[in-house]
């Protein structure tokens, strides 16, 4: 026992509150009291002539029994049995000692307590008695509920369980992810408490069962009742949200909210959209209750191993929460930890999404190099054997899944062969669409990658396209070489549009984020590290626009007549490489002193009215003409 | 006077009754009765003796009124004054003739009525009683306001106005758009209420202004109160909105409300997002007031001589507006209007997105050709030319105010060299964008042409990097002839897009939509319409899907060899055309039977454990494997 305590059992006549107190008060070492031994005298004459008792003749009653139980506490502690029925009779006897007093409330219903007391030999009760007492009845919030169907063993077991030590970390749903981060949060020594949400017949007993599945998890406590899970943490309580994005966060923080303090951090560890972070952050913030929104990436075995966390909010709640998530996370090659607090608001979810977006080019890029290699008569093996050799120029953990994947056989054959070529996509990459798009902010390529997928989906209107396009076009050489260079150079423009994409939506919300220290978070843990990642970091940190820095100015220059090049054979073999190409005409675009968006202006202002700028007026004014 | 009516002129004592009554019964040519002598005798002696009348006392007065002014509505109407200060007094008054019944109220403060009645000779008034009457009364709500400050000149001529012949349509903002349509209205024979709002200072007596400007309004009423406009439409009411999209429309709305009735439709004509005009549509149809979204184009001009509208949302309110926006819309060479009812909720505003998003493809990728050519080194003149000979196979309302841009000449200079090369947009590119992302369906040049607008407005980035990437590349050469090939090809892969992306749309909302229809629609009055559009009706008469059509098809077989190598030439010279390049790569990718998806989908379940479906399993179950 951490400090001690006065339990009082209650619950209405006949739900077993005696039985419960005794073997509670054993179990605890502590001792029983009967709350009803301390009536007064003239309660008990009352009550032997059947009269009942006034809310002020209980006063005294209660006011006895919070002496007995001020004193019992100066020793260690108490186990007391009394109704309780009203929340102001509670009020009344743990007045001065609330945070010292758990209740622990025997839930039954009317039928089945009335058949238990009926049941009992030498005990009547009328039904009158009984129904009165459930309408003044009011359930207790702060308390332990206890079903009180449940053996005398397993109650004590719960309430053993629920005494024992406050667990220092909770964590609300054990999904796939959350499942991974318990086990790595257990592994890292935290005492943690686990919840998942009872489902009759759907989700029964997750927690319990989890938490018997793994030894590391041996010290945790596994919950499916929310009053419970909650009760279970030291305050102020840390609790981390591992549920799916969308409506169902905000139901769970309604849900959670009843029992949590001013002062409570809630993390939501999903893939939130940024705008529900920020929404949510503001709305918790008028409750005093601390909010983060956290991006977490490295999927199932990153999240076991070590994730890249991506933690935004509450500046000010995240020192606490900071050693539980450094310690989960994955560590780079310095040993630091790649977890770092990214800003303000919904910053943590929004670069967490445009991760998620560089990860959609990353792949893509990866598929077209597949299928440029492919129309070049390279089989399967031979694929995977020239992205191997990639590895010294532009390694990454996606290429080196890829190898794993072109090289994995089913019965002889490459089990890739047989996966259908209709791409999914779970919303962070149609939301850094959006997100390009209300910015201003041409992130050309996540949005190529994203409808490079929506249009693998159309799979039967393109197997209609395709019978009649049937492809003559002449397949153009291209050298290994000059293919892994395109590559790269697509790489490079990728991770400049993803940050600038950051820095844009950071001079629009008023965040600061540190570009340098976001590439150091995503050098390990998750899906889109890799060897530039790791350049990244020094060169981010001497200038945050990468095209500025000569060494990828360099680095370009020399790759980019080899990426036109590239680009130009495969638009004339006809082999689709919508996001290689668009890396080719964004730079094409970008270093274009003097655009024909003159054309754009003037046409809008033709039929628009909508005016124009000159290049020869220093005041930028607006100016229209008639232009017939 | 249409109908007979009866003019109750109403208010404190002191406010002016009399004279405006009298006045207006002489500007009306009707019998002229005060109220005051229709007192039963009991109210008489009442009122001799100071007694204050109780409500009661009034019925039997109100109900002679009532009986006086149901006598006088069958000969033609007569005018009555009558302080009528509660709601239940107006009610009892007018019973059986509301509709009939004209309230006039005469508005003006305890201050300014009581200074008139201390300085009318023979005249006095206890003030308490003067502000008892102000404590009495409930201003009317359906009664037309006059300030009791005006002249009696200015109050009849503000009365007859109002009274004379209601209007059948009330155009509401008038800005640009509103303006012009208001204009197109009142040429068509239309009788138009027409109203702006006053701003202190900033937009004074706007609509009267312009009603005086134009000798077609001659017959239009202006207004800047709304109760005024609205109760000078007849009813049911048309009111076409023309104002701001965005939040403006919902305050229009509220603004609206209390003087509309059931029945009445409101349009709302300007650029608002679809989503809004849903949301909009159900909200009203709580109040049974109908709502159009009606997508108008044409710019400023064409609202004048003729615009493309397309209206969607409630489809059984669309006949009784169908005659104003038929008459005012463009024709088609059939003599048919531009206009046709789209389809449910926000389709119309849908449909005028889609149609801002072609355009936005259409004019960048005029940009691109007039930057190939540039780079080709023609002039702005020989661009012009090469414009110009291209009508004949290519004509579009866009190309020809191109050629008109191309050869404006300020000093002796083509004026479109001095424009700044930053192009602007407002909202319906981004939103098309958007909504493209959500439903999953490609419109990949819509969101290549605003990102293009995005890269122009990132001017000081670009001139950084302008001179760091000095072109060395070698420009090829490209046939103008290829050139307009590819630009054409470009423009049909456009239209099949944006075709695409409506049908997609009606699928997912359930809306019916006829793309022949609302092609029809576009070959007139609008930004886009063009020869391509002409030929489109026919072609999606019989096939909405562009590509199952096999003139298309012939054609995009014809022109795909020579968009291949415009684009890599264009690639290899480092010509910036996003646009024109990604309708290549799009074509490419559609025309894959097997594409590199699998690729994607093996790497999503590599890290994300997110499954697959296989080509060999026609169950198309969900699998997993450890890839490793």
């Amino acid at each position: 026992m951490v400090s001690n305590k006065i339990y009082v059992v209650m619950g209405v006549s006949g739900a077993g509150k005696s039985s419960v107190g005794l073997a509670l008060s054993k179990a605890l070492k502590l001792p029983f009291y009967d709350g009803d031994d301390y009536h007064p005298q003239d309660n008990i004459n009352k009550m032997r002539r059947s009269i009942p008792l006034s809310d002020s003749d209980r006063w005294t009653w209660l006011e006895n029994l919070n002496l007995l139980a001020k004193g019992a506490l100066k020793k260690k502690g108490a186990v007391i049995v009394c109704s309780a029925l009203k929340e102001v009779y509670r009020q009344r006897l743990s007045k001065d000692f609330t945070a010292a007093c758990e209740w622990i409330y025997l839930k039954g219903s009317y039928e089945l307590i009335l058949e238990r007391i009926q049941a009992r030999e030498g005990h009547f009760m009328p039904p009158e008695l009984l129904q009165s007492q459930f309408n003044t009845l009011e359930a207790p919030k702060n308390a332990i509920e206890i079903d009180v169907r449940a053996s005398i063993t397993e109650i004590i077991e719960k309430l053993e369980m629920t005494f024992s030590e406050k667990k220092e970390f909770g964590l609300f749903g054990l999904g796939v992810m959350g499942k991974s981060l318990a086990r790595n949060l257990a592994r890292n020594g935290f005492k943690i408490a686990l919840f998942n949400r009872h489902l009759e017949g759907i989700e029964e007993g997750v927690a319990t069962n989890f938490k018997e599945n793994f030894s590391e998890l041996k010290e945790a406590a596994a919950f499916d009742q929310i009053a419970d899970f909650v009760n279970a943490l030291e305050t102020p309580r840390k609790i981390m949200l591992m549920v799916n994005a969308g409506p169902i966060v905000d139901n769970v923080i309604e849900d959670l909210l009843p029992y949590l303090k001013k002062g409570d951090t809630l993390i939501d560890g999903g893939n939130s959209n940024y705008k529900d972070s920020k929404r949510r952050m503001d709305y918790l913030s008028g409750k005093q209750i601390h909010f983060l929104g956290a991006g977490v990436s490295g999927g199932e075995e990153g999240a076991l191993t070590g994730p890249s966390i991506m933690p935004g909010g509450n500046a000010h709640a995240y020192p606490a929460i900071q050693p539980y998530l450094e310690a989960i996370a994955a560590k780079g090659e310095d040993g630091k930890p790649c977890c770092s607090y990214i800003g303000e608001e919904g910053s943590g979810h929004f670069v967490k999404m445009v991760h998620n977006g560089i990860e959609y080019v990353e792949m893509e890029l990866l598929a077209e190099m597949y299928a440029i290699l492919k129309a070049l008569n390279k089989n399967t093996e031979e694929i995977a054997s020239t992205f191997e050799s990639w590895k010294f120029y532009s390694n990454s953990y996606l290429l080196e899944i890829t190898i794993d994947i072109l090289r994995k056989k089913e019965g002889g054959t490459p089990l890739v062969e047989k996966v259908l070529d209709v791409a999914a996509n779970k919303g962070t990459g149609n939301w850094a669409t959006i997100a390009t798009s209300e910015l201003g902010v041409p992130s050309t390529l996540i949005a190529n990658a994203l409808f490079a997928r929506f249009t693998s989906s159309f799979k039967s209107q393109r197997q209609k396209v395709a019978s009649i396009f049937k492809s003559n076009a002449p397949i153009q050489t291209i050298e290994e070489e000059d293919l892994l260079k395109a590559y790269h150079f697509a790489r490079i423009i990728n991770h400049y549009q993803g940050f600038q994409l950051i820095s844009e939506a950071a001079k629009t919300h008023q965040w600061t984020i540190n570009l340098s220290e976001l590439a150091r978070v995503w050098t390990n843990g998750c899906i889109i590290k890799s060897e530039l990642m790791k350049n990244l970091v020094s060169i981010l940190e001497e200038s945050t626009n990468l095209l500025d820095h000569p060494e990828i100015q360099n680095e370009l220059l020399l790759l980019k007549p080899i990426a036109n090049k590239v680009v130009a054979s495969c638009v004339i073999s006809e082999i689709p490489i919508s996001t290689l190409s668009e890396s080719v005409n964004f730079l094409n675009q970008l270093k274009t002193d003097r655009s024909a968006a003159n054309i754009i202006q003037a046409q809008r202002d033709y039929f628009g009215a909508h005016t124009y700028k000159r290049i020869d007026d220093s005041l930028q004014k607006n100016h229209h003409s008639n232009w017939k």
